[in-house]
């Protein structure tokens, strides 16, 4: 059976993004190697635009859209970063985005939406139904659907990530490692194991979740995809979702794993890290793959680690509490 | 006249740094540049190893060293990121370092250098004279002195910074801009005014120091080198010293000015925003450059500014005070 994305895919979005997504460096410090027990290589996509990965499936998205269609507008779901990327990517295109966003989202991500062009709609997550608001809006207006991961230009967008982190470790003759990559719903992850399965296939990719959110981990041992229990109730709000989707799961089942997962604790403290070390803004789910290759090394093999910082849209008073677990 | 260094020193330079210090890049938010009410270009020296610019003209020095000079070891004076940038280039060049530091300075930096693999000898600002402490140290060990910034392999180690400036500008097509440089001593402004003449000669090349701390803008206006009045007591220590070099200064008054000065309510609000909008971390003397980008924008020419933010070792406590000014 095809999969839903593949390397050529990837190839065609790195082309689209070029000049557009901004290509991240892998960046170290001889402290977080001490503290890992192993070289550490982080992937900082929190510099990307918009403060995360996502403006790469963004714009894959948009700039592969018939023009004619994308005049009319998109709409997405996000309770952030996917929102800010999708936005930046359609004002960028000179069109108009609609996003549906949970009202308890973090403000940061929601002002930042708005401020990007995107028309904001807030709905209850306990009393409303977005998929019944957004497929009305979808109607209505004509807009473009744009899922957060769950579609193949999307993934081949994130995958791009992926061919980056493989030429430079190729570079730096990076071989026996595992890429711990922060998971939600598994773009990032199936896109970077596609690129890293064609430019670098001795490296290992594994995703990292919160416990208790910890689906992808519990799909790939049972090898059918697994659902989280509780839809929220975690500082790693980037990467809680309710399950992974129809199309990365299959590419993660082939590609990834084992999977990991780290405390909230866990989560806090590699963002102090990052503040010390890489000064590096990390949001506490674009902090959790940093988290496992710092905490959780016992689960890790290889003379190396490559991690995935995968956004850093977080709220002053969040990252405060992340500094205090320096005192 | 000749001056201590030039160009071909710099390319020089860049060649001995090529592979072990970072190719930083040019950052941008659409953010600032609504701060700002122009395009703002941020490089990123806070992602250089040991967290600031400083390295590489640790790394330019200690690698220009005749081998048998170098084994014996170096030494340097530094409140921090001079001390934190030798100590790398020194460990990594499998030689020895002792750095001389105020026991005032701020204990990251202490903690930072000692980790790095130096000597760390304390002196105390007001009792004791470092240069005679220095100059013993030397000489019954051996040790050659790396100053901060009047030595012209120095210069050229910050140039290469220039260097990579003048190559994305070029690139991005901006002309009419402004290059806002944090100015301590004046290696790193000098160093990219000596880039920027040879590869990007229609920017302008400016310093930005503290309020109260701004010897090298007066010393610009007046034709000759001015002091400081005090020694301490700014947030931006970093860039505090006592008066430009006798080598950095005649190359910054042919091709420099005039200086821009900023407040420690600006520097912090600056920091802010880099968090925010970059997720970088910056030390308030090397936020100094994008303070003026955003809140002295009427002394500004040109329709975009490029900044250095040159450092980003800073305590939690420190960074926590900038958070602060969002609320």
């Amino acid at each position: 059976m095809s999969e839903a994305c593949n390397i050529d895919m990837i190839r065609d979005a790195a082309v689209r993004l070029s000049g557009h997504a901004r290509r991240t460096p892998l960046l170290s410090s001889p402290f977080l190697d001490e503290i890992a027990g192993r070289k550490v290589f982080v992937k900082p996509e929190c510099l990307q635009h918009t403060g995360s990965f996502k403006f790469r499936g963004g714009w894959s998205a948009l700039s592969a859209l018939d023009p004619a269609i994308r005049a009319r507008g998109v709409i997405a779901f996000s309770s952030g970063n996917h929102a800010q990327g999708v936005a930046l990517a359609a004002a960028r295109h000179g069109t108009s985005s609609v996003i549906i966003m949970p009202a308890d989202a973090p403000q940061l991500k929601i002002n930042n939406t708005r401020a990007l062009g995107a028309e904001v709609v807030l709905y209850d997550r306990d009393t409303e139904d977005r998929d019944e608001i957004g497929a009305r809006l979808a109607n209505e207006r004509g807009l473009t659907l744009i899922k957060p991961f769950d579609e193949p230009l999307v993934i081949a967008g994130q995958g791009t990530c992926g061919l980056e982190i493989a030429e430079d470790a190729n570079a730096l003759g990076i071989k026996n490692a595992d890429v711990l990559v922060c998971c939600g719903g598994g773009g990032l992850t199936s896109g970077i194991a596609l690129a890293c399965e064609a430019d670098a296939p001795t490296l290992r990719i594994r995703p990292v979740e919160p416990e208790e959110f910890d689906d992808v981990a519990r799909s790939l041992r049972s090898g059918r995809i697994e659902r989280n229990t509780a839809a929220s109730g975690n500082i790693c709000d980037a990467i809680i979702t309710p399950q992974a989707g129809d199309l990365t799961f299959p590419i993660m089942k082939r590609l990834c794993g084992p999977g990991l997962a780290i405390s909230e604790d866990e989560a806090l403290r590699a963002m102090a890290q990052a503040f010390l070390r890489l000064k590096l803004v990390a949001e506490p789910g674009g902090a959790a793959a940093l988290a496992a290759a710092l905490y959780r090394s016992n689960g890790i093999d290889g003379d190396a680690v490559i991690v995935t910082i995968s956004g850093g849209n977080v709220d002053p008073t969040q990252f405060m509490r992340a500094l205090d677990t320096l005192s």
